[in-house]
């Protein structure tokens, strides 16, 4: 089932890249961006989840078209927020089509994001990239073939690892049958390599039977990290690990000592790198030192280590839970928001405005602080584009989510200010994690949180290019004048 | 007794500029720089100010420490939040030094933001001024005192007229002598201009006698708004006023006709003044959309109107209010919010982020929406500075703003996060609207906010200068790279 299940995802996703690439080889025009284009298949992908999930086998007693749509956006958006109990509403079909559009979600976001990344970074702005790329000879083309064969290699493998040890970590008296384990183990290594946080548990692994399972916590942790960390520096861990085995194979069958090849992290990945690990080690540390007495009290010292770990993670941003989260201290709540808001790296399954723009922030008003004229970090200058693509995400997540926190509060205004902050930064930053108020939202509440979600993954700022007329390149330069700002 | 007053300012004023410019002189150093100087007068007169307001014939009733120390923050930071009613709590005698450390605190941000921004724009970084200013010969001293002179004709002239047109505009009877409706003239008249929001009136504007006075409200809305808009543009409406005036007398005088000088506004002027308009007008609108039924519901039509006016522009940075904050709907308090964040613009008696950063961050987003490689308005080019600078300052605002309600909300748990919020955002951009409960707070909830009052006035930016090892000049240059960000 998982082989078959597989070569139908991957033969819908050959043909979408192929599409993509033929639009945009042949229309290599204004029209047809890849901003647009992109937009354009996360839409199709929600349109045509949401009717998947409307056929009366999806469900046990049929959805209305709301929560149809916002589980399909959820679903394809990777971000886990549900109106209906995932594992109790859908039957297995249903099940089976979620999990399908988070596989799809979850490798567009990487494809497209390292497709723009991987190949043009120095050469050409992204933005130029996202307005009009440059794939128009077969050298071209073949050299993406190669990339998105390593990323399909690298999920593939990774979630399919990751569903042998969970398999293997729960207990089998749990499930009916060994097919049920069998889907529940393909179901959330799915969701935890894409950051997708859904879960057939009805609540998340702090489902009794369940809760204690610390190896579970950790496959899945380890499964959500590795998704969230992007695919240029997975990509970078698999080379070093193939050349590392490599090299131990030869050592076996050889005696020739192989010269050292130092493996070099560029900018980008020390950045993300030291990012992550100082949000991974204070948001445990702060985890645990708020939730201590509170939602960590029933388990044991090893338990309190590896929950505490868990809840630091899981807002960055793979949404499931291992405590109640509706039960945890408002010290917690608040550092959970601004972990969501950050999220995960750059070209990866996670999102929120991500580490590197989260790191450049901090950068630049020390380097401002230190009265600097430009900003260096380890040992290299960071490129001002850079500097203002960060300003730029920044400013309009504090848009999104601010409007979008004002139109449920105008929606509805019975419920409080924290809860619905909370299930909106969950949204926008595509997290899942929930104060559990998400069902009970109108419908134009939901329509919004939606949106948010839709606005989340794609991001703003590629909305804004998908619907700007392009600049062309300015012949001209007016005077530069500084502008007063204290 | 204003005159009397009024010179004893203006001595106290010019003794510190003296020694503000002697040890500049004199000292001039790595020790001493600007950035230091200006915190360090702040302080010193919060200080002062404390202990003024804790001698016996100040209160009625005495004072605590903590309550006397946030009421002298509160003033010298112009921001309005109170622990004890101005009006009932403190004598004559102590009213009046609240007044005397308004007019100080508010003297003391337009000169030092005028100081630096007038007279060294676009020879060299306002970051390098602060570290280490370069008045070392006596035309430049005299430069220095010729705008202090200004800035002190201006501030005095318009707190006059203010004085004035309030004594006038409000009903005898509701006073008890002639010197009682002086003294509060005076005391609303340079708590309008300097944006303090201190009122000698329990329940501010909103006071019976005075909530329906909407010529009083129109009065103290024009004192803050031009107190708020800034020296440089109030400069260049003294000079254009100036000159039609003479204009007017010579064309009654003379049967010469002058030829017409154009008032050219700057870059900065107009970034400025256009996001000034289009937040006054945005946020009346919304005012009075949200409240029609509600607070606005007992005013008359040109009342609702005033009242809205009076509503948008209150929140940026003034903090009077004409209608019962705590009775605001949730739409209205969210849109507050905003407007509170921005706050004025910049080297003007405001607070918040300010206008020209707000309008920078917009344009950032816009620019790189269009795939432009620089940002451009108004025909002119925005220096790569400014926007780095406006970068920081929001990433900072969020970072100071996100811990006080941290730690609020750990010392005080009992409170909803939208009180809190309300507060800190209020302390931050020293507005000083509060939902009331700020009276309600803990010492160290206390301690908390009056730490975000003097961020927030002196700004967290030029903190940081203060204490940061500047860099020299760097005679290297490392690699530059782009970094991925999505
Ligand atoms: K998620
Ligand atoms: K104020």
């Amino acid at each position: 089932m998982l082989n078959k299940m597989g070569w139908i995802y991957l033969v819908l996703f050959l043909f979408f890249i192929r599409e993509f690439s033929d639009l945009q080889i042949n229309l290599n025009n204004q029209h047809l961006n890849p901003a647009r284009l992109f937009i354009g298949s996360f839409l199709l992908l929600i349109i045509s989840g949401t009717f998947l999930l409307l056929l009366p086998k999806a469900t046990h007693s049929g959805i209305t078209a709301i929560d149809a749509l916002f589980t399909a956006t959820s679903a394809v958006c990777v971000t886990g927020l549900i109106v209906v109990d995932t594992g109790t509403y859908f039957t297995v079909f249903g099940q089976g089509i979620i999990a399908g559009l988070i596989q799809l979600g979850g490798l567009g976001i990487m494809t497209f994001a390292s497709y723009f990344s991987y190949f043009f970074r120095g050469k050409t702005s992204y933005e130029n990239q996202l307005f009009l790329s440059n794939i128009n000879n077969s050298e071209k083309i073949g050299e993406v073939f190669s990339v998105l064969k390593k990323i399909l290699i690298l999920t593939f493998g990774i979630e399919f690892m990751g569903a042998i040890l969970i398999f293997f970590s729960v207990r089998s008296r749990l499930f009916n049958s060994f097919s049920d384990q069998f889907f529940f183990s393909v179901f959330h290594s799915i969701s935890g390599f894409c950051n997708a946080g859904f879960s057939t548990l009805q609540n998340s692994l702090y489902e009794p039977g369940f809760r204690f399972n610390y190896s579970l916590h950790l496959i899945i942790a380890a499964l959500f990290i590795l998704g969230g960390i992007g695919f240029p520096i997975l990509f970078n861990l698999y080379t070093y690990l193939k050349y590392n085995l490599s090299r131990k194979f030869q050592k076996i069958t050889t005696l020739n000592q192989m010269h050292y090849t130092p493996w070099i992290l560029n900018l980008n990945s020390r950045i993300v790198l030291s990012t992550t690990a100082i949000l991974l080690l204070g948001g445990s540390v702060l985890f645990y030192f708020f939730e201590v007495d509170n939602t960590l009290a029933e388990h044991s010292g090893f338990g309190k280590i590896v929950t505490s770990f868990f809840g630091a993670a899981t807002p960055r941003t793979a949404g499931f839970n291992s405590v109640d989260s509706s039960a945890l201290h408002f010290s917690t709540i608040l550092v959970i928001f601004l972990l969501m808001w950050i999220g995960a790296s750059p070209a990866s399954t996670g999102g929120g405005i991500k580490t590197s723009t989260f790191a450049i922030a901090i950068l630049n008003f020390l380097s401002i602080a230190k009265g600097k004229d430009r900003m260096e970090v380890f040992k290299r200058e960071i490129a001002q584009v850079s500097i203002n693509r960060s300003f730029a995400i920044i400013a309009l997540s504090l848009m999104v989510i601010g409007t979008a926190i004002f139109l449920i509060a105008s929606f509805n205004s019975e419920m409080n200010l924290l809860n619905i902050a909370f299930e909106v930064f969950s949204a926008y930053s595509t997290v899942g994690l929930s104060l559990g108020i998400t069902a009970q939202f109108s419908t134009a509440s939901k329509a919004v949180l939606i949106l948010t979600m839709f606005i989340g993954r794609v991001s703003m700022l590629t909305l804004l290019i998908a619907v700007m007329r392009r600049v062309k390149n300015l012949n001209y330069r007016y005077p530069s004048e500084e502008i007063l700002i204290n």
